[in-house]
Parts: C-alpha cells; structure tokens; sequence
C-alpha cells in the first residue's frame, strides 16, 4: 500500500526512520545529532507533556526553571554523577564572535574566553540541589516538589530521531523530603504516574521494577523504570524513578531544621521521560503502512476528507463536514475536547487519505456527495486496517455515529493496547530485574510502605 | 507595612529586585547572568504562555521545535542579522570532559574540539529559515505558520532578573507567506495580537506602532512593538512582530512554485514576546507593599487562610475553607477555572497574610471560628490596599460571596488596567514612531489592507 515505507521485516530500523519522517514527526537537522521536532510531531508530544502535567500537578507538584548552563565545578561536587553523565557534554567556553579581519565572515573571538567553563545541562541535578540549599531551611519547607521541563544536551555519535539524540525534550522531578520513608514513597509514586500514562495515554503495556546494580543512576540508591517492550523484541526503558537517600544532599551539604531542632540531611528523589516515549509510541503501534497513534494523544483523532469534485456539490460536501467538525469538537474524550480535523489541502482526496493512514490518524472519515445527501459518516479505522489491507470503510447514519464516537475511539484506545500485550513480559537478552522476577509497581508500593 | 521592600521612591531599581525576590518569582542563580524560576514565578509564567498559546491557535498557527545549536557557519548568510544579534552569545567549542591527569576535577578533554562551534540560540531565525527550505516547494505549502516556545541566550554583562537575563525563555514565531499583502497581514495580525493579550490579561496598557528605522530588527523592513509605560517614567519594550519582505529568503534562498508555475521568494515574518514581561507586569501594578497580580494571569488568584488557634474549632474553620476552596473551583473567571489556594502552611496567620500581600494575590480571604459559625466570607482586595494602608476587611454572607466572586475579580482586573491607563502616552526621550504621532494597531491594519 504504501510503497514509501519500507516493511519492517526489510529493514526494522530504516521501517522507524520513514514512519517518523514520512509520518511527519521530525526531521534530521542540520545540526549534527540535532533534530527538528515538525509540527505533527510537537503537537504529539504537547499532548503527552500535558497530560503528564496535569498527572504531576495532581500529585502536588510545582513546575520551575533552572539555568541552562552548569559551571564546571559543580559537576566535581559529585563524583559519581559525573563518572556517569558528564563526560560527553557540550562545552561553552567563549561569550562572543567578531567579524573576521581577514574577512573570512564570524570566528570566534579569542579574548572573550569564559573564565570558568560552562556546561550546557546533560540533567540538572547539580545546579538544582545548589539552588535547593538556600530553600530548605526547615521541615516546614519539606517536601519540596519541583519539576522542570527543558531541553539537554548529551553529546552522541550514533544519533536515531527520538530515540537518542544530542539535544532532546524530557521533564526532570527533582523532590526532597524531611524522611527516607517519604522520599521512598515519592519515587514508588512517579513510577506509578509513568506506569499509568503509558498504558492509559500511550497504550504502552509496560513492565514497572528495579534496575541492577549495574544500571542505577550515577548517585541513586534505587533506580525503578518503566520498560515497554518493542516489535523487534528489544526492550525500551521509557522513564525512570531514582531514591536518592542522602548522597546528594550530603554532596551538596543541604541540611534542615527537624521538628525537634535537629538538623537532618534531606532524602531526595529524581525522575523523569523524555521524547524518547515517542520513539516507543512509534515502535509499538506502527505497522508496515505507518504510525498509528493512540487516540489519548493524537494529535488529530478524527480526520475528516471531503471528497471534492470541482463540481456543484462540492459546497453541500464542504458544508456537510464543516458541521460534522464542529459537532465532534464539542465532544469529550479522556477527559479533553475531541481533536477532529478538516483536511482542506489542495491536494487529491486519495492522496489524503494514505497522508492520514501514514500519520497514524485514528479514524479517517470520507465525504462524498451520497454521504452528504444521505446524512451517512463514511469511516475507517486505522487500527483495522492491517499491514497492506485493503481499506474497510463503514457508513454510518450520522447521529449515530456521533452518539457512538467517543466509545469508538475508547475502544480504538483499548484495543492498541490488547494488540500489543502478548509482546509484554520480560525482556530478552540482559537480567532487567534484581529479584528474579518482575515486580509489578502495584508490589513495590506495598513493600515500601 | 512592609518593612522588607524598599519603597519606589527611595529606590526604584531595588525595589524592583525587592518584588521579584521577595515576591517568589525568581532568585538568582549560581550561574552568572542567568535566573532561576521559582515555582510562584513560573506558574505566572504557565498562565501567561498558555493564554498565548490559545490565541496563537486560535490565529491558526501551530508549534515546532528546532535546535538549541546554530552552526557558526549560518551566521554569515544574513549580514544585518548577525551584526545585530549574534555577537555576545555564548560559544560551544568542545564536546567532552575528563579527569584531570593532575588530579583537579575534571576538565575539558583538550582533543575533543568541534570542527565547526556552535552558537547557543540567540534567536532561531538562521537554523529555522535552514529547515524551511525543505518544506517550502510549493504555493500549497503556503502560509507556513508556525510558532516556538524556547529557551535562547544573549550574553550580558549587566542583567536584571525578567528584564535582561543571559538566558531567558520565549516564543518566537517564523511564518511564511505567497505574497507581501499576506506576510503585512500577518506581522499586524500578531501585533494585535500582542495588544489584546497584554491589555486584556496583564491588564497593561500599551501602545502598539511602528519602531524608527534606526530601532527596526536586523534585517527587517518593517518593525512594530507594543510598549508600556513603568512606573518610572521609563517605557518598556513588551514584544514585536516584523515584517522581513523577503529579505531571508533571499538569503536563504527559499523559493516555492506559485500558482502560475513561476518561481517567487517568500515573503516572511517573524514575532516574539518573552519572560521580560513579568517585569512589565510587575513594574506597572506593583506598589511599595509588593506585587499585585492580574487576576487574569495570577498563580492563586483567591487565597484562603484559615484562621487557626490550636483550639478544637480549627476543625470546623478548616472544613468551612475546604468546602468554600472546593466551590471557587468551581467558577470560571477569564474563560479558565477559577484558581483558589487554601494556605496550610504551618506559619502564623497575620504571617500569612503578608505572604499573600507580597505575593500580589488578588483576594486574600482570612476565616476565623466566627467566619465558619455565621456562614460569612471576610476579604481584602489587593488592589484597594494602597501603599501602607490598614487592611480594609470586607465581610460577606457565603452565598452572596460566591455569586459575586467572578464579577469581583472582573473588576479588579479593570481597575488595575484603569489605574495604569493614564501612565499611557507618548514615552519620554526619545520618539518612538516614525509618523509622527503613534499609530493604533486598527490604523494600520487599514493601512496594510
């Protein structure tokens, strides 16, 4: 069907490349290891990072910024931490160009030099927990929980759109709290919060435990992760949860009043997904004729093509799906306004219709003259359409397809899920788990408290 | 009142720094030139960014991501441009650190030079008219509207917290256009824009026109800004929309087919507004007892402090504010749902009060033993407290209170816009339109049409 996409069992990697292209998420840049996140795609992630947002703030947490750059010596403060982050890192040494006197355009300038390095931030721990020093004071000011989104920098040679790359998008949590009780439970919580957007938002079926030894984070006591597991039976790390204890609390010296005078180090936690989630959104559901988006986050969940002709009845057409927009946008669907699209591109009705099977749109709705006249929703549904399939299109009178959508597209929801759970289970390769065997979140919640 | 802010007239600048400190906005950060945004200051933040990225959609733009990194080499295709904005930026020269052989922390790993440096974004304009190029083939490509929320760096000496940060965040949108009419269009559309939002939400008035040829953007033919008048006398540049004709096109060589099948330039825009506006927003409403928040645009925008004595009616005060916290939520005020905090922190009350006096919270309603018994809501109106004044308590039955509570913060919001108005004007110094006397945004969109 679409010969633009090569079939995964071709060649699975260059299978992800087209669907994030051709799909119209991003693009290579022409910075080196840098993408361009497209429109498309940033409306995808807008929709994660919201729904993701109003997890967190329903959880009692604040978001904040935190300076881009980190002085170099902040980064000695802690050993481990940088052993295992700060090694391939963007480095900013100079604050000015000048013209070239040999007029070879900009360079450099060479006396502007930094008197201290600064590194862009690869993960903000260290400028963090040195700002968090002059706010915890007291166990009045406990628990502090603060999150940020922002941009990072790691740098890497071998880059894949999403997946790895030099700058990405994430949300880093960063909490401190008056007891190791209640920093144990905050990072139990977020792992919980990860596990359920990934499987109610991203129909993600995911595995929630503890990392080995070998596989915490530089400075953590305990590393939990949530790990989806992909078409090409490799496992995916799509977020991850780190108790702290004291190590950087007693790093960076940040000590508080307890209620019985005393002064304590703080437990702290961090945690925190990145785009990265899309790359496993992409690899989960995509089939050999492109993305198919959850409904949950997608950024059109209905599409609807009018089938125009040139022709007198284009307008009865054009005003018929006008008001079919209108009326599914006044829907509720997981608990947001419904995201129904006009396509009104100069291009051929065909041609729309294998832009919005490529770009994973939910359900694609065909209007033509008989359907206007006839007051019938003509429809596809993208998680129907098998590898190659020809289109199943379904009519349906339009009240009751309007009474139906919300159902339907909870259904489409659900059943992206069902589909990819038989892949679900433990990874293959490498012991992703200290104890034997998975430990649900559900278990870990209970051993903790 | 409060002895902790020093008085405008005393000092304004420090003053200023008394707000945003004091006021829980932002501190200073342990990096140089750069600030952190405190939780208090980035909800601001949210609430301003999210109403403006409601009226971006609204005008059919979507969002995009593009690199943190420009390629010094994309500097030298647009002359004007880098005269004007890329020469005190900060410089990536290297891409790793290590251990110092010497034992002193880590370094710069020497070997690990870029071949070419990297600008950290002063503005995207190079990197994005770079990636357009791909996108642009066709006149149905066209008009490109697209927007960017990010974080770019200028490097500065002197800097104020809000005003002039080395790093600070913004939006920046880049669109593209068929022909001139439409990219004019556009440029006013946006200035309008502007207007509306800091008019109706930030509740400053502002003056919308064209800047003076000597004061247009680097490479621009046309600039228009809004401006705001400060307390000072001073005004403050609060955001600008420019129309670029073809300017970076041509650099760019950005050519699409028109209807005709002839090659043309583009026609570009490109408008942006940033975190300096909290600074206008506080340097117009705020006075010598702190800052005053639009209820528009404010973090809490009704606080609730119960009144507790470690006496056994706290628990019915605090289930009377629990339940009157529950039903301001609610309401809905400025098209969002109301947002009321109820404040439990183990602080006194008259402490509290202050907090929320500084903090610029619109309403701050304080309920004693007798407010619960009697079914009465007391308050105070943040804008009624003049500098120094007595707290003027207002007491009202429950139910009136509540049927009053969305009308009442439409009222505050007026009057801070009304008692700002007749700082409006024709700003000192220098003069800041080229004809004459200032346009208004409707004349020149009837110029432009």
């Amino acid at each position: 069907m679409s010969k633009e996409i090569t079939s995964r069992a071709q060649d699975y990697s260059q299978w992800y490349n087209d669907l994030v292209i051709k799909g119209g998420l991003a693009d290579h840049s022409g910075v080196k290891g840098c993408m361009v996140i497209k429109p498309y795609g940033f409306a995808l992630w807008e929709n994660m990072r919201d729904q993701l947002d109003r997890m967190f703030k329903d959880t009692g947490h604040v978001n904040a910024y935190f300076p881009l750059f980190i002085p170099k010596s902040f980064l000695s403060r802690e050993a481990a931490h940088v052993e295992g982050f700060a090694k391939e890192c963007a480095v900013v040494t100079h604050y000015r160009l000048m013209n070239d006197p040999n007029g070879g355009g900009v360079i450099v300038d060479p006396t502007a030099k930094l008197e201290e390095e600064l590194i862009i931030r690869p993960t903000s721990e260290t400028i963090i927990w040195n700002t968090y020093r002059d706010w915890i004071k007291s166990y009045r000011d406990l628990p502090l929980l603060i999150n940020q989104w922002a941009n990072v920098v790691r740098w890497e040679m071998r880059t894949r759109l999403f997946l790895r790359t030099a700058e990405f998008l994430w949300q880093e949590g960063h909490t401190a709290h008056a007891s190791e009780a209640d920093a144990v439970d905050e990072t139990l919580k977020m792992l919980e919060v990860y596990r359920s957007f990934a499987e109610d938002y991203l129909a993600l079926p995911v595995i929630a435990g503890e990392k080995p030894e070998n596989e915490r984070f530089p400075g953590a006591v305990n590393t939990y992760s949530i790990e989806a597991m992909m078409q090409d039976g490799k496992a995916l790390q799509a977020g991850t949860s780190h108790f702290l204890g004291t190590h950087f609390a007693e790093a960076q010296n940040i000590k508080f009043q307890n209620d019985a005078g005393g002064m304590d180090f703080c437990n702290t936690t961090s945690w925190g997904v990145s785009t990265r989630l899309i790359g496993g959104v992409i690899m989960t559901h995509g089939d050999d004729d492109g993305l198919r988006l959850p409904p949950a986050i997608a950024p059109k969940q209905i599409v609807v093509v009018p089938m125009l002709r040139d022709k007198p009845e284009d307008a009865e057409v054009l005003k018929y799906c006008t008001d079919l927009v209108t009326k599914l946008s006044q829907e509720v669907v997981f608990g947001q306004k419904l995201r129904a699209h006009l396509d009104i591109k100069k291009i051929k009705s065909a041609e729309k219709r294998w832009n919005w099977v490529r770009r994973g749109a939910p359900i694609i709705i065909e209007i033509g003259p008989r359907d206007a006249a006839g007051g019938v929703v003509t429809y596809m549904r993208r998680d129907d359409l098998r590898d190659g399939d020809k289109v199943k299109s379904i009519a349906k009178p339009l009240q009751d397809f309007l009474e139906g959508v919300v159902q339907l597209l909870t259904e489409i929801q659900a059943g992206l899920y069902a589909e990819a759970y038989p892949r679900r289970g433990r990874p293959r390769g490498k012991p992703l788990w200290r104890r034997g065997k998975p430990a649900s979140s559900e278990r870990l919640r209970l051993r903790a408290s």
